[in-house]
């Protein structure tokens, strides 16, 4: 049986590849796991089938051998963990390479998402302002240039790719890419990411679902 | 060699043991690991001493036999697999754990934080309001909701105490009590962790450098 992986019936990005579960689809490309899909409507996401894989009623979840797992970082852990690829064998580069998972869903992207949400929440509350909107792309900015520091002219952010570059490259692709781009080695960072034949793949079968057309290059 | 942890070397919330070096200490008790303490002043944190450690500056960081951790969530999970008490053995039930430990940090604390935040950040902003106070609070107490409903009368998220049940107590007790309150299984939920030996000398050490005057029972 394949591991089955929950997804957006029609993401809201048109295939832009930022939903949850392109970082699950990159993973599985990286690690050379077939997959199955099953997409869930937006009223789905809150009925009670997927409550139970999801009490947060989010996409995406991994189903596998009676196994039900939640949260883009503990499935990518655990496909990780399962297969040869994306977690170095060294203990202490893995425990670093794991620390850059949290990394990125616990430091870099609530800022990310703040802004993102804002954009929507915020219409029409009193608060929605350009000035707030600055304030909140500071404190994004502030994380970006602290990144893009310890990322210096490596190539990946410990060694060789890891499931933590994986997670950190989606994250900073959900960022605007005019404050990413701030910062050259984190534009490269991504793109690199980007370039991987596995994440190619990935896009491209998330394509299928939500875009319309030829794959853009 | 004791793995040395950093803290504030004097923490804002004066010894209510909410930074987050109490969850790193109350893993280290729940396993029976002594460990050493670096307090690190506000402005050590953004030299480049702790930088070094940290890039984005904060506590706690782990360092042990030459492997250098921050996150939380990958100092909890490095302790959790290097002794027993904190993951099952199970391995599906340890994929869960570990998922309860990404939600924690990734679905439950970035409202709960982003609340805390505003009420000091926004002061003085134009958008500092009760109207948006409100507005963020709602969306903790949808997330208490939710998580409320799959804990039902559950002691812990899934079967016994694990590091997920330490990541998400502690990250509860970030939120107001007064929104954790409209829940009373959640109340107890967390009350169940602070009544944990563990729990208790962890918050005792925390309060020897933080608090003034006998521990609070």
């Amino acid at each position: 049986m394949r591991p089955i992986m929950t997804a957006f019936e029609k993401s809201p990005d048109g295939g832009q590849g930022l939903a949850r579960d392109m970082r699950v689809r990159w993973a599985f490309e990286e690690v050379g796991q077939p997959y199955e899909v099953r997409l869930v409507s937006f009223k789905g996401l809150k009925a009670e089938a997927h409550r139970e894989r999801n009490p947060f009623g989010q996409i995406p979840t991994l189903e596998e051998d009676g196994l039900v797992l939640f949260e883009t970082g503990a499935i990518v852990l655990h496909i990780a963990e399962q297969h040869p690829g994306l977690l170095p064998p060294d203990p202490a580069a893995r425990a670093r390479a794991i620390m850059w998972m949290f990394a990125a869903v616990s430091t870099m992207e609530p800022p990310i998402i703040e802004r993102e949400q804002a954009g929507y929440t915020d219409r029409g509350k009193a608060w929605y302002s350009t000035e707030r909107f600055a304030f909140l792309e500071e404190r994004i900015s502030v994380r970006l240039a602290e990144l893009s520091a310890r990322l210096g002219e490596n190539d990946w952010l410990d060694g060789d790719f890891s499931a933590g570059d994986l997670m950190m490259v989606m994250v900073l692709r959900r960022a605007d890419a005019r404050l990413v781009g701030k910062f050259p080695n984190l534009h490269a960072y991504v793109e690199r990411g980007k370039a991987r034949p596995a994440y190619r793949r990935a896009f491209a079968a998330q394509w299928a679902v939500n875009g319309e057309g030829p794959v853009p290059v």
